[in-house]
């Protein structure tokens, strides 16, 4: 059956207009893998220890790279700051991106290093849950980098206000790990 | 005078370890380019009209570009969803970004292209405020292509379960402009 | 000019598929009147004094409306309760509609009545903003219904816990003031 | 013993006006059903599964039915973005009405009819949780509702700015359902 | 006229049980002064400058000062972080508090001091708005202080896992500053 | 091994800079007492009944006393409105403070009592989780009191604007309980 076809079957049978006990089966058994639409139905997946590692990128100017490693920057601790906004990003997660389920984050950190061209941000998400973590892992790194843009812009800036060089790249998943089913 | 200079009498005064002429002064006067730390005051600066263009793009399989061209994702409309998505994190930047000034948005959009291994987002902020509106454009571009990756996931990862191709990257902004002051 | 026509110019112009003297015309200056999608741009608006009444009738057992009435209810004051529920969600308005903007509310208030089948909620807010604050009141109506049908859950379930009586109802605007316009 | 005696009790073995013995049971063995005020306490509770369904109805003018039913809406997409409010809604009920528990929501999608003279919304929620669902799904209902309204305001609004006829009504559960516990 | 006389004049005004003319004067035009119940009408109040010092103080174990002194607490920077916590606090103040007017703040910092028994907090908020900053103050100062508390929980517990010590107090407005109207 | 050496190990290992055995091991199986900065890893603690009640005052003149036992400040039910910001703000706790985890709160109530000097808050929070919940019975504490003072400014300020009496103090952990656990 394809994909139309099921929909069409879902929104009938929640409006009701198939029989009662058609209604009920699919409303309630239909495997999601079949049904089409909007969020994953997590309601009967087991929970497991779930774990992601993301990472992302931030090209700055050689100048400002030296003013982050030397903590000189005016708006403050760049690092702390931009970690406390990725932890606190990451646990709503489910607030900023529509599909996503709430999750019970049990543990989420974000590390930095500087590099040549880039800031690095990892971020390390852990929880126990229905369904992965990696949009919190990913959420985590854009809120870090998104900070670290937002402490540095004087120094980004030039003469005209614009930003030629600043640049948020090479944001990925790097690992994903699910780990033996708990009820 | 150097930083920490400043940083430390502005501690002072606030903390009344000088005297309260000294203090007022300091506390009310002392120009934000002269001080350290934290939220830039702009308390003082007049209002503006403000607008910002952002960009970002998030690399995805050539399958999966296929499907969202052709509106067959299961997770639903793409598009709409990231520009929902986009729209209502720009609004709330300033709960994201820890020194984001809170900022009466105006408007917001956010335009997508589906290029031959990406997907282009744009996003388009305005407002009549003290400071501008980069930071909040950065926001809806990363809310939308987060959501996107989020609609797509089942399609880009591999059989282990990892997403060895979807990156996002070249995220920037366009254009920032400031027109006449007004009170 | 058709919608979809202006819609492809504004998003091309976004994506500088046109020259740069037509994108910034287009970007900058096509009345929203012409333009399409999204949230309103109400950038040029002038900021004027704006006012609504917006009113809502949730239906309840007479046996509830008694307990109401007199203070029985056992989760505690309905009305003060149901009224900073619809306080609070108003000032999150733009955070639950999507294309609201942020209006920056000077008064909210949310009153009662106990009709023979109904309690009446009638939310007055008031702003000096660009646009009107109908969904506010809307917003803060909704919020406070929802809240006292919350605290009455166990004298409107029947036996099966099935809620056979209760009903949110005749949720209108009465009342959109806008006066004098205000730089 | 009567409500207001019971409260007394609770609130003295609070404030330690009762031997700690008594305090002891009071504070935790009291069973909710002889307590008064305030979040039920849902703590000893088992987890089971649970879903429910609500509906609701904007009735809005023949013209703009006809709008929206041929996709014609200027501000957009009205059923995706009117359930993508309704989803996001829905996840954070506790955070809109005061006495409901945070619930680790596994599937919400709503749904769209367009009939005669109204706009029909359904949502169909479900969790694994203490408690159950009803509120969340009329949550997402009135969010649903509310954004549809505030996409068609141009079509709905008479010569005076005004709303004669847009109304939302008829919003109930249609069903709640609790299965087997679970630990 | 006494408090309750005026609010059920007010709410009859609403329910329009007095006659439109009245209604009109009565909703519109009585001054707060008179009126009763719920968030202050600031509407036609003028803008102005205004700025609020808020301080609080958390009393510590000498040895929990001490390392907090030497940067050595294990959770982290503890001023960075509660500072990010205040000021990110500070700005969704209307969130918090029922019946606070949300206030476009255009300055907020917290400042820190270890003191021989306790750490000190003060917060420092600048707007420019109709109604003044004095809670935004005390909340930026108690989401740092509860900060405070939360990194340095393992040094203040005793063996039974209680607080014995640990105190929030002297929390108080320190000076509240309004300027010149603007409009 | 020191602190700063175990911060270095887990970064190095985040960033891979080690071999990937290593770094499987030191990501999961370090236990968090080694471990250094953010959030605590609870991952893999058992869940249990977990209980807080936690107090706090606020020192108010007799004359606002006298009208919050009389029922006559003027913004309305002082207690009412204090209790249900309380709740809210309590299951919002992982928003406030950065390094909390989530917690789905399954019970909280905040209790008062008007003394000589003061109105004292108790808050008593719930939960079955992987850790405690007095930083939630504390936010609880936190926000009612700044409720109650947002409620009673007029009757507070001096000629001046000022509050030279106000002041919230005695905020402290009375109870924390964790019960058998729970898989």
């Amino acid at each position: 059956m394809q994909h139309n076809a099921i929909r069409e079957l879902y929104s009938k049978a929640l409006f009701q207009q198939v029989g009662e006990s058609v209604a009920k089966v699919v409303l309630r058994y239909l495997p999601y893998e079949m049904m089409d639409g909007g969020m994953v139905d997590v309601t009967g997946k087991p929970r497991a220890f779930r774990e992601a590692i993301a990472e992302g990128r931030i090209r700055l100017r050689k100048e400002t790279l030296r003013l982050i490693r030397e903590g000189r920057v005016r708006k403050g601790d760049v690092f702390t700051t931009a970690r406390v906004a990725g932890v606190m990003a990451c646990k709503r997660t489910s607030e900023i991106i529509p599909l996503c389920h709430p999750i019970p984050i049990t543990y989420v950190n974000v590390y930095f290093e500087v590099e040549e061209l880039d800031v690095v941000a990892r971020a390390h998400v852990k929880t126990r849950a229905e369904t992965g973590v990696e949009m919190e892992a990913l959420t985590a790194v854009m809120a870090s980098l998104l900070t670290i843009w937002d402490m540095v812009k004087e120094y980004e800036k030039d003469s005209r206000g614009q930003y030629p060089e600043t640049t948020i790249h090479s944001v990925k998943v790097l690992r994903k790990i699910r780990e033996g089913e708990q009820h």
